[in-house]
């Protein structure tokens, strides 16, 4: 038994530092890098890349809308075309980044609230997702398990990796709690750990209700953005480690 | 005898236009495609890419300055590593959209400010330039001949095209007259068909005071941001051709 | 019977132009002015609004999302307090430049989405009203007639201008017709003039279905961002000047 | 005996947080905030100037060039009307927020590569504060003591506070050591402490080499960048106290 641990890193900008990434990068097997659009710039990519290169971690591009101020977290209607478009600029220039390093970009996942939108309809993911394997059809798409991502990149034949939250709860339909709904957010590291370890041997999203939806587990997704969000992913990676779940990139 | 024909292009950005792009790639037989940073963004670039490949037009990107207020044409004073990092990102997002549209960058031409720096100095060029090869080991780099720029190149041992300018006066040590004096700028569509087969049969660039510079012409720069701009690159193109000097794409 | 005309205004960017301000400085009374945010820079506005106040034309702000590339047309989703802020930075600003011209700001209206959200709901007119007069308690408010943003500014005890648009089809609840809709936008000069004229003598908005919806008329928007727009503009202040309506600033 | 003292503040953007401007208005009497161009955005402006009208420190405009990823430190060219512009406009964007929040712009200090061209330069520094002042008449002008930036204030009419660093080295012409050179910049808060009171002693810069240049010492500029930073200033606060030397808000 086996599963990747991602994150999301080089989200600082200019002169601001955003989460501790050279941490996370000892815990984590997979980075997912921010474009230059809601956050990261030439500079900050290169020098997570080059990191990440050095330890061994994935790296992926981590397109999202073009809002520095909201971090891209606020929705923006766009047609397919733009959408692609802005896709495809985004991982182009990340793997240039990549490739001025002597590096590749391995895995594409989408940030904010463009993710949010993919996950709701497969024509938004489908636009994303189209435009990013005609520059590249060997990239694994990382997708929210049991959404219309997943759905979409089986239907393009595309690498695709599933992914679960480790601190969010679920509703039965494979969405997540309102954060605003009490126990939304898992603050308890030793939690988060036997939780995570029941859904891999599950095999299943395991919903706040018990109810369980089998997926692809491939992937969890840790936050970096604080010490604690850091000290989480460590206990995690420990108690998969020690419940005899390798932790390792996915291919 | 032949001869390409490049042009600066897809300069305009969201709902702004610049510059009559189709009447241009009738012309041209090279685009530089700006990239995003100093003006074009990924729709526009898309959009000028799509019809250059339909036009058999060599597709190059065209980085510059993150200033779009500026249109790049502003100096900005930035590390080696900063320049590298900045062009690689660039022509890696002129890369994706040219995947994503089942086309190919060609050819790399620095744009404004920072093209006037690199051809000022070679530490500059060399920043840029080194980047860019990293990214694309077989990239043209146009370079404006006899300046550092070309030097650079030929140290790094990469592909190149020499430029030199349709309708500028040049001093004596190769570089442009000030666009403040007199008979900097040519306006007169004749003389600048004759300068340009004068140059290209004399393999020189041929100064204000009729000094000989010997060098490499491979490519002549037109403009196309006014309708007079347009009729002088088509004015031109049609002496060179019937003067027995071939317009074709560099290799 | 009088009535003002108003135009969006200094919607250039940097390099780029749009629109012909001095051809529409000419036939308009109000311009309303873009801040930066979807349009406009310090040079831009700075222009349009010396040959504004030489003219003796109305300057107003003409507030817009944080979006150079959507030109302001893409909703964005804001908190009333954040809505607030963006409103009250692009009134200081259009203020500054204003009063380092020694003229003033007199008026405001909303651009694009957030001028779309703003008619529909009360909420979000409230908090850009609520945070423009507190900047300027004398401002007057440029609102859709028979909207929230109307009911708004009466609730908040502001002076306004309800204004209608020149070349729209409005439904029975006095929205818009969709563009896609045959008939939404009208292109025929005499035919603008005649109905506008209804219109103001009928004191209300005349749908496409004959309803008349009372309403205060004080400014009529036209558009200048071609050549037929502005040779519309000057055709309907032919016209109301004929039919003995006073094209006359609003107080 | 009194001085006030400042700091740059307000320098976070969107989801990015720079320094400790809670600690920190705690400490100094003027607070220099970012107006958007080179960090700052409406909301990081309006909670700053919120806090800062709380504890009755004086509230700065702090206009800088139009570059957030190089945060203002990178020299533009631009015209003296365009300077004007853009200070115009930053000046009047901070007016807003103030004036929304029922508060006042007191005064205005020029940000990092702006400021120094404009305390080498007469011709920046007066493109500067005259556009400053044409929006405010009443605005204090920080200046550098003893540069060209206090005679342009003084030949403008204007009111001007004269600056010094707490932790910089002086060289004999009261430019600053530069940074790479040992002893430009003091990391002792009891050195920075005594050398500070014995300038405002002698009202005049003392140089490294031990010279007096007889100034105005209104304001003294400590940094909040980091929990030293803001250590170093409350010590110093601590040391003038301590030394009968009044810590107050210049007028």
């Amino acid at each position: 038994m086996r599963v990747d641990l991602n994150s999301d890193m080089g989200e600082g900008f200019g002169p601001w530092r955003m989460g501790d990434d050279s941490a996370l990068l000892d815990i984590v097997t997979s980075a997912n890098i921010a474009c230059g659009f809601h956050a990261g710039d030439p500079d900050v990519m290169a020098r997570v890349m080059r990191r990440a290169a050095e330890t061994g971690v994935g790296i992926g591009a981590h397109p999202g809308f073009a809002d520095l101020q909201g971090f891209g977290r606020r929705r923006m209607r766009m047609s397919s075309e733009e959408l692609g478009n802005m896709v495809a600029y985004q991982l182009g220039a990340a793997q240039g980044i990549a490739r001025s390093l002597g590096t590749t970009v391995r895995h594409l996942k989408l940030h904010g609230a463009l993710s949010n939108m993919a996950s709701e309809s497969p024509e938004i993911a489908r636009a994303c997702y189209r435009a990013a394997l005609r520059v590249d059809p060997d990239l694994t798409l990382v997708v929210l398990s049991a959404t219309p991502m997943q759905t979409v990149a089986e239907e393009l034949g595309a690498k695709w990796a599933g992914e679960i939250f480790a601190d969010r709860a679920y509703n039965d339909d494979a969405t997540l709690l309102d954060r605003g709904k009490p126990g939304a957010v898992l603050h308890d590291a030793a939690e988060v750990g036997r939780r995570m370890e029941a859904m891999i041997r599950a095999k299943a999203i395991i919903t706040a209700s018990g109810k369980h939806i089998p997926c692809k587990i491939d992937t969890i997704c840790v936050h970096g953005d604080s010490a604690d969000a850091v000290a989480m992913a460590g206990a995690l990676r420990d108690h998969l480690t020690s419940a005899a779940i390798a932790v390792q990139r996915f291919d």
